[in-house]
């Protein structure tokens, strides 16, 4: 997880909202990922989808069985989606998405009876996790005030 | 629909589960996409996200708020994430898929309170959009059979 609050970090210095992520194989990281939707422009540049891309071409395979992902926040609907497309049995993630998450905030997607099942849970690190978001967004709002 | 279709088709003379996809903006296509997961070893390669990848990069915006979206088929849960997330306000798809839809078939992700309401139906084409699927699992499974 602190490989994925490094990742989030990055995310801070690009002024995205400061979310990471990496997958673990075999006990290494084999694939990192911090949100860039500002910076590319794309409504698919989460930290965990931009991984994920990354981990299958590292192992040459869109089913990442024996992988663990590590993200700071709790998922979206659409990277629960491209979590259970991809085959990923475990996820840990840090603190919880009370707008946006769909493991326990706004919804259960996991909880959907879909052909893969993953093993999903948040907590770890959750302060550090959190933090750097309420950072981010306090630096946002200073900024904006300064600006009107 | 009728370019989603043809999208399918690419799909399936490349041996991919046959769905395509097409989003419009301002009464032209502007984006094209069909399923590549095997061919790019992507879990993220379906129709939809390639399209959405394509209409970010032209409008150079993540948001893609005034599109339509035409897909082949009910969307996945990764697909309907990626959807609520491009903040696409209108998509019409053309079959059901009873076994990961994620609209009507297991579940109904765009009845959950998100940021953003997405209108959506199908049964357009409905027929052709199935049955282009129903051959090429025809097909695969006559090739299976003959290979044993």
């Amino acid at each position: 997880m602190k490989a994925a609050l490094k990742e989030a970090q990055k995310a801070y210095d690009k002024g995205e909202v400061p979310i990471g992520c990496v997958i673990v194989y075999n006990d290494k990281i084999i694939a990192r990922g911090h949100n860039q939707r500002e910076t590319l422009e794309s409504p698919l540049a989460h930290a965990e989808v931009i991984a994920i891309k990354k981990a299958s071409k590292k192992l040459n395979s869109w089913r990442l069985e024996d992988c663990t992902m590590y993200i700071t926040l709790e998922p979206c609907v659409m990277c629960s989606g491209a979590i259970i497309q991809s085959r990923i049995p475990k996820v840990i993630y840090g603190a919880l998405d009370y707008r946006f998450g769909t493991h326990k905030s706004i919804a259960n997607i996991f909880d959907i009876k879909f052909n893969h099942t993953v093993d999903i849970s948040g907590g770890l690190m959750e302060e550090e996790c959190s933090n750097i978001i309420t950072q981010f967004f306090k630096e946002l709002r200073a900024k904006k005030h300064l600006e009107n």
